[in-house]
């Protein structure tokens, strides 16, 4: 019998003790974030009331490599380096020649890549004195890890948690009462814009943009509360590079390198943690990789979407941010990838994909799901349902590569497990699952709720 | 910061190649399994209806090591070798100068340590052509792991699910059916011995032992199908030593080497897959270490049972097993841990207890979420219900090495995870479990049920 590689293992001594900031390798092609106000590039002092000092720097940096603290790595030390798994029998029941990694993220409290920033994010508050911060969750990675990392660390936290999430995931809310974090579905009655909401739609069934306006605006309105995001930003993205930064360490061990990267889409955090690290090295030309960024058809913001400055929550309390966008008022259906109900894109995801270095594809839920089984059949671990969007493209590509007869390598991020969305798959066992038709006559509005990027050059 | 030492990593070409088969070591120590018609040591010949040889060979082999096959190494290299980590935070939450070590078993696929015999079990029953198998599962740890290794091997699967867990754990019933295992709940219409006690008692909530009758049941009809078991048997014990193999591969990289084994306690195969390697060289006189096995104090066999020759079923098809028994017509209360509601206790690990080289505890339902509840805060994993019982033990002797001011080295087997069983914390959080008073009453008809030791003399 032929020995087979399945998994690529680093030691912990191996761990990267770095993040990637890829800001540093785009140059002049950021645009800035603008103040919501003035509409002005925004300052480090506009943040402030949000964020701490520390990550405001990191938001801002042009550094190339941030040090990974201490206490943070000692924290990472709990789940990672995560492995690198080559996909062996997915690979066979796809008769495919391609050569499937994945990079699994689902080992870390909570299950999922969230707790990769939840920890700096909670560390960096604690470190500047901060008691309490508030936040929004979709389908509750974001929030669980941030309520594990929060509680770690003694500070108090107040999740806002997408309705239709709240209701579809009961477990997810459980974890983050477990590690003492408050949550309250979102749009709730303890916000102005969360009141607002509700009086003109009562049964709303949420959604990040709102969630966001919830917790921004309790932020905003208690001097010893701070706001904390998990996607979009900058510092956010940055934190995930640990995850490509291991597998590219993990890739040296093996004798292949990914053709292709995968990551399903929701702000764009995972996908920048396992993209990044690696198109650093096809923007200096050492290596040529394609970048696939998954998202679902119903919520297209990169495949349909476009390139303004828009806020990132509904209220509009945000900073303008240069992203591809759907508006901000966009309210996208209840799929159970909750995570990736959102209606921006990370400006330096929008960035990569305006250059042209990242391609988008769109797929329905049904499709996704039949993906997450499949995997879940050959490989034995069940996918969270924003994680089986990858995986539909993951298989779309294997089997390009069998019909082509090319021996591809394709990484995808395992983003988190799908152990807390069984309900989901339930239903889609009774069929009582749907796809979603996006109606591109949403879009007709768009120009009014968003402005236009000539902003940053006047 | 001082630097800690949380995980420790095997490399896959560290991964042991050899199970460990205690049995060598145990000399004339081990009484035989008897023929439960004639009364006399049972012979290969009259297992083979319920086991390929492979596997028959292995229950009786005297072999200190038994190679494990390459194709077996390649499906557990899809998880294993798995890790083992120190509880740093749970240490400091006990303030306490005992250094706590888990490995942990909830990485593979379905999530425990069962996979560890699922895999060779199916390999060995694929080898010798058998088409489809019968199994029985408590809380669906054991018939999701033989789901997941028969249908990767092509052979049917029948699983006969307690009902109780069949009604509290849909979501292994789901796994299983993904993994195209067929599942019905037990007892059944389908069998005789289903039937019978359906006749007696229809609200019956089963137990391991009446499902072990009906998987049997079916294997012994059908010259096509065999009959696989969870725990109990020698040769089950021996593919969960790997755990414990690695483990000492693992602590031979830091300082330390365990004082204190701890495992929970159902048929065995955990609690001898952790410590096993470990006993060997308690046994050679080169290391003193304690063991504790720990059950639930609702199904307290090795606590309150007796050492007897009894039926591993409650129909009484299976051989006479010299074991400690709480009689095989025992219905344990329906408790969330539905690994641990089993009558008997593995032969082996009984021989080690009247050794007094094992011991045993026994704790309730409640202090044993509390546990869990405890571990999930600090270390981020939430533990299965049956695993909690192994921490409930682990912070006991922690606490008692705090009094001590001993610095013990503790090492347990977490041996799954609990994302399947969310219903269980939740009934928990909602004050509606209880503790299960077991009644010492229901121990004075087992002679009747039972057979002396002296059997084995005659």
């Amino acid at each position: 019998m032929k020995k087979q590689n399945r998994g690529i293992v680093l030691q912990p001594n191996e761990m990267p003790d770095k993040w990637y900031n890829i800001a540093a390798d785009l140059g002049g092609k950021m645009l800035p974030p603008l103040h919501p106000g003035t509409l002005k590039p925004l300052d480090a002092v506009s943040m402030s009331a949000l964020f701490p000092d520390a990550l405001i720097a990191q938001e801002m940096s042009g550094e190339r490599y941030i040090k990974i603290p201490d206490e943070v790595m000692d924290l990472y030390s709990m789940f990672r380096p995560s492995p690198l798994y080559r996909a062996v029998n997915l690979e066979k029941m796809l008769d495919t020649p391609a050569k499937i990694y994945y990079k699994y993220e689902g080992v870390s409290p909570s299950g999922s890549h969230k707790t990769n920033t939840a920890i700096p994010q909670a560390f960096y508050n604690k470190m500047e004195g901060v008691k309490k911060i508030a936040t929004e969750t979709g389908a509750g990675q974001w929030g669980s890890a941030l309520s594990f990392a929060c509680n770690h660390f003694g500070i108090d936290l107040q999740v806002f948690m997408v309705k239709v999430s709240f209701d579809q995931k009961p477990y997810r809310k459980m974890l983050m009462n477990l590690w003492n974090g408050k949550v309250e579905a979102s749009p709730s009655m303890t916000t102005q814009a969360g009141r607002d909401i509700l009086s003109r739609q009562p049964d709303s069934p949420g959604s990040l943009g709102i969630a966001i306006s919830e917790a921004i605006e309790m932020a905003v309105s208690d001097p010893s509360t701070k706001y904390a995001l998990g996607s979009v930003l900058n510092h956010v993205l940055l934190h995930q590079t640990i995850i490509g930064l291991e597998a590219e360490k993990q890739f040296a061990k093996t004798d292949d390198y990914p053709d292709i990267v995968i990551g399903c889409f929701g702000g764009g955090s995972n996908f920048a943690g396992i993209s990044f690290p690696f198109v650093r090295h096809h923007l200096d030309g050492k290596k040529k990789t394609r970048f696939i960024a998954v998202e679902p058809s119903s919520c297209p913001k990169l495949t349909k979407g476009i390139f303004r400055y828009d806020f990132g929550d509904v209220a509009g309390m945000t900073p303008l941010l240069p992203m591809h966008t759907l508006g901000h008022d966009f309210i996208p259906p209840g799929i159970h990838a909750g995570g990736l109900r959102y209606h921006g894109a990370a400006p330096l995801v929008s960035t990569l994909v305006n250059e042209g270095i990242v391609e988008a594809q769109a797929y329905d839920q049904l499709v996704c799901f039949e993906a997450g089984l499949k995997f879940a059949q050959a490989e034995g671990i069940l996918p969270a349902p924003e994680t089986t969007h990858a995986i539909a493209a993951v298989i779309k590509e294997a089997l390009i590569a069998k019909a082509e007869k090319t021996e591809k390598t394709i990484l995808f991020n395992l983003s988190g497990h799908g152990y807390f969305d069984m309900y989901a798959y339930q239903q889609y066992f009774d069929n009582k699952l749907t796809n979603f038709i996006f109606d591109d006559a949403q879009l007709k509005n768009i120009d009014k709720q968003t402005f236009p990027i000539e902003l940053a050059f006047q």
